[in-house]
C-alpha cells in the first residue's frame, strides 16, 4: 500500500472510522494514481482500517485503472447496472456493520449520500477532507518537481501571449495562440479556461474573454495555467499596450508592491491571514481598498483551487512544503483591472517563487 | 419573470414546495441567464412560489450577474463573509417557515445540505431535478439555433483535425491545431478536453491523448465539441490513416451500420431504450457485443452530458425538441477502437442530424 493510503488508513484507525468512500476525481488520483473524469458516472475508492481497498469505476475504464498502477480490486459496471449494489456488497463483505463512515462533504452529492444513508442505516458520516486537506497541503519532492515544471510552462504561455499582442487582435485570437504553443509542448490541458482580458473586460476579476480587440492605452491581463502530469499552475500577469495614463500606472505599481510584499513575507510560522493583510494594507493605503474584492490566493496542486484558502481570517500557520498562489488585484470599472499572481512554495527558511515571468511594468 | 422561471414557479406551487435553492452553474444559467464558474465558492438561485427570486454569488461577480440581464436581487459576499448567513436571512424574510425545500440532489454537496438542514430545521428536501430535467430536455427554437451552430463548429473542428493527419504527428499536435482554429473562429471553449487518439490509445473508450505518433495502418479517433453561447456540441469520427486490415474495416462498417440504424429510427414516440437496442443488436450480430461497453448516448444542451441517458433500460418516450447523442463504439484491445457519434434533434416527424461531417470510411 502506498504511503498516502497508509496515512489515510492510520487516520481511520485513530478516528475509529470503519470505512471511507472517496469520490472526487482529484482525491482518487491522489490516493490511487488513477486519473479519470467520470462526468455523471460513479467513481469511488473505498478504504478501510484493516481490509483491502477497492476502486469502482465505469466498466470501460477498468483497463485504464489497472494500467495506472492500481493493484487492488477494481469493480467495473456498465450503464444498465446499479453501481451502488456493488459498493454495498463489497463493503459489507469487508466490514460487517459500518457504523462510522468518512466521506468528502465538499464533494459528495445528496443523491449519493442518500444511497449511503439507506444502505448503511444508522451510520454516522464524518468528513474525510479533514485529513485529505492536511495530507495534500504538504507537497513531497516529486509533487514539487511537477509543480515547478507546470509553472515553467505557464511562464512560457505568458511569453507566447505577450508576443502575440498587436492592435486589432482579439482576446480569443491570443488565447488560441497560447494554447496552441503550449499543447505543442506536450501539455494535455489547461488548469482552467485561459483568460486574456483587455479594456473594460479586464476590470472584472472573473471576466469572460471574447472578441474584444486590443487597443493602445489598454492593459492586457493574462490569467492561465497548465496541467502537467496531473499538477496545476496558475499565473496572472498584466501588461500595458502602448502608453498608459498616470492612474493606470499607479494602480499597477500598487498591485505589484502588494504582491511582492506578500511574497517576501512568506515563510514557515507566518499565518495565512498575515499575508492577506500585508497585501491588503498596501492596497488600502493606495486608496484602492474597495477595489480588491477577493482573497489573496488559494492552495494549488492536483486541483487548481485547493486547501488552504488564503483569506484575511484564516489563522492557519504556514509550513514548509505548502504551495499556494499570491494574487492581489485592483479593479476600477472604467479605469483599469490589474492582477499579478505568482505560485509560491514555502521552504524551510522562506519562499521559492515557482512562476518566474518578470513583473516589472511592460509597455 | 422569464418563462423558464415561471415554469419552475408553477411546479413549486403544484408540489406545495416553499422554496427552491438551485446551485449548479448550468441550471443557474438556464434559469437566470447568468453564466459563471464559481469553483468552490457558493453560487445560488433561490426561487419561491409567490415571492421574488434572488441570486447569491461572489462579490466580484455581482456586476457580471447584473450585466447578464438578471433584474431581481443579487447578493454579493466576499471571501471573509459567510454566504449562508445571507441565504438564511433573505429566505426567512420571504417565507417565514420553509417546510418543503427543492434542491438539486445530483449537484448539492453534503456540506451545503448540512447548512440547509441546520438552518431550516424540520424541513424536507425534494429533488428539483425532477422538473429541471424535463424543462431542459425540450429545447426551444433559440436553443436549437445555438446547438446547430455549435455542431457546425464541431464539424469544422473535425475537418481541421483530418487535414492535420500526417505520419509522425502526435495526438497533442493535432489537438493543438484543432483548438487553435476553432478559437480563431470565436469559440470561447471546448465542451470537454478534446480527444485525438490513435493506435492502442483509440481502443480505450476514454483514453488520454499524449505524445503517441500517428502511424500508417492506424485509426485516428476524434471526439470533441465546442461551447457556443453556452450550448455544447459533441461529435466523434474515426478515420483510417493508410491501408487498414480486413478486421479493422469490418469493425468500422459494423459501428457505422449500428449508428445509422439508430439515427434512422429516431422519431417521436420511440423509446430511448429502443434506439440503444437497435444499435446493440447490430454490434452483437457482428460478433462484437462484448466490445461495446457503454450506453448509446446522452442528452446534450447547456451541459455536454445531460438528461436523458440513452441506455438499454431507459423507457423514456422521445419527444419533439429533444437533442441527444448517438455514439456506438467497438473497442478491441490490440486491434482497433472505432466510435461514430452524431448529435440529433427529434423533430415533429423524425430526426434532424445536427452534426454533418461525412461518415463514410475515409482512408
Amino acid at each position: 500500500m502506498n504511503e498516502r493510503l497508509t496515512n489515510l488508513t492510520n487516520w481511520l484507525k485513530n478516528e475509529q472510522i470503519d470505512a471511507a468512500f472517496i469520490t472526487s476525481p482529484d482525491n482518487v488520483f491522489y490516493l490511487s494514481g488513477f486519473s479519470s473524469d467520470p462526468h455523471e458516472r460513479l467513481l469511488g475508492l473505498a478504504v478501510f482500517p484493516e481490509q483491502e481497498p477497492f476502486l469502482i469505476c465505469p466498466k470501460m475504464e477498468v483497463n485504464d485503472a489497472k494500467n495506472s498502477g492500481w493493484s487492488f480490486e477494481v469493480i467495473g459496471y456498465d450503464d444498465t447496472e446499479r453501481p451502488w449494489d456493488f459498493v454495498e456488497e463489497r463493503v459489507k463483505a469487508r466490514v460487517h456493520n459500518v457504523q462510522r463512515w468518512a466521506i468528502e462533504k465538499e464533494h459528495l452529492n445528496v443523491e449519493r449520500y442518500e444511497e449511503l444513508l439507506s444502505r448503511f442505516k444508522g451510520a454516522t458520516f464524518h468528513n474525510a477532507e479533514a485529513i485529505l486537506h492536511q495530507l495534500r497541503m504538504i507537497k513531497d519532492d516529486n509533487e514539487i518537481s511537477l509543480l515547478r515544471k507546470a509553472c515553467e510552462l505557464a511562464d512560457f504561455a505568458v511569453q507566447v501571449g505577450v508576443n502575440e499582442i498587436k492592435e486589432g487582435k482579439t482576446e480569443l485570437d491570443i488565447i488560441a495562440a497560447i494554447e496552441y504553443e503550449v499543447k505543442k509542448k506536450g501539455v494535455s490541458g489547461m488548469s482552467f479556461d485561459t483568460m486574456v482580458l483587455t479594456g473594460a473586460n479586464a476590470a472584472s476579476p472573473h471576466g469572460t474573454p471574447g472578441n474584444t480587440k486590443i487597443q493602445k492605452g489598454d492593459f492586457v491581463l493574462f490569467d492561465l495555467g497548465v496541467i502537467y502530469k496531473g499538477y496545476c499552475s496558475d499565473i496572472t500577469r498584466t501588461v500595458a499596450y502602448g502608453e498608459i495614463n498616470a492612474e493606470q500606472e499607479k494602480i499597477y505599481r500598487t498591485v505589484l508592491q502588494a504582491e511582492e510584499a506578500a511574497v517576501n513575507a512568506t515563510r514557515p510560522g507566518v499565518l495565512a491571514k498575515d499575508l492577506d493583510s500585508i497585501a491588503r494594507e498596501i492596497i488600502d493605503q493606495g486608496g484602492y481598498g474597495d477595489y480588491f474584492p477577493h482573497r489573496l490566493g488559494h492552495g494549488l496542486g492536483i486541483s487548481v483551487h485547493e486547501y488552504p484558502s488564503m483569506t484575511a481570517t484564516n489563522e492557519l500557520e504556514l509550513k514548509s512544503g505548502m504551495v499556494f498562489t499570491i494574487e492581489p488585484g485592483i479593479y476600477v470599472p472604467g479605469v483599469a483591472g490589474v492582477r499579478i499572481e505568482d505560485d509560491v512554495l514555502v521552504t524551510e527558511n522562506g519562499v521559492e517563487v515557482l512562476t518566474k515571468f518578470p513583473k516589472t511594468l511592460v509597455i
